[in-house]
């Protein structure tokens, strides 16, 4: 039994290879661009700059095979349950985002840091909500 | 192009109908127990009591066909679009629940309170970032 993620858009960054990418947002991410499918343009419309939100990406170059990492990549780390971090390398390699929309042009909304790479599929966005919210 | 989801597991919890599920967990859900295929089982391994995690579900009740939604299903609030809101209706029905680890069991987690119905499959974990804290 499986469940069909359908990418309703992609990212747009200056990030093209993953080695270049930040392992997360706030450490050093660019500004990107999250563009949106036209068949999902109603879902979008109550998105307004300044809001923080949570982008859901499918981490398409990610080993769904791999259970245990040593954590960073730093192999002087012992190994470690991928549950317990934040690996891209994980069954359902479902990459979590928060992030800032500074302008919404559209399908294109332009956000604060996202560690992402050009062309990663998003699967959701949410509004952060307090207190519930965090990463 | 779509991407399978594989359950890893499920929630076990006394709330059977959607009828009776708080909007979100911190609006008086029960604890429940998270049930983990016995292929992940070395993926868990580093999981405590005490640490605070994001559990990642499929809302597989939901309607993946809505784009616009009355928040929280209250028909006296505007319509928005679902991006804006955590309506479970969705293109992609993910579940984000934040959670605190109770009790580990081999397979079981026991958490604390969350919103999501009995047998809901569980997509993912992750554990909880702060900004400076180790990853």
């Amino acid at each position: 039994m499986t469940y069909p993620i359908w990418p309703i858009g992609r990212v747009e960054s200056p990030l093209v290879e993953l080695s270049d990418a930040p392992r997360q947002g706030d450490e050093g991410a660019p500004d990107a661009v999250l563009v949106f499918e036209p068949t999902v343009a109603a879902g979008l419309r109550d998105l307004r700059p300044g809001m923080d939100v949570l982008l859901l990406t499918w981490l398409d170059r990610a080993d769904r095979a791999v259970l245990v990492v040593h954590p960073r990549g730093d192999t002087s780390r012992p190994e470690t349950g991928v549950f317990a971090t934040r690996s891209s390398d994980r069954p359902n390699p479902i990459g979590l985002h928060r992030l800032t929309i500074r302008t919404v042009d559209g399908l294109r909304l332009h956000v604060s840091g996202l560690e992402a790479v050009d062309g990663t599929p998003i699967v959701d966005l949410k509004p952060v909500l307090s207190p519930v919210a965090d990463r």
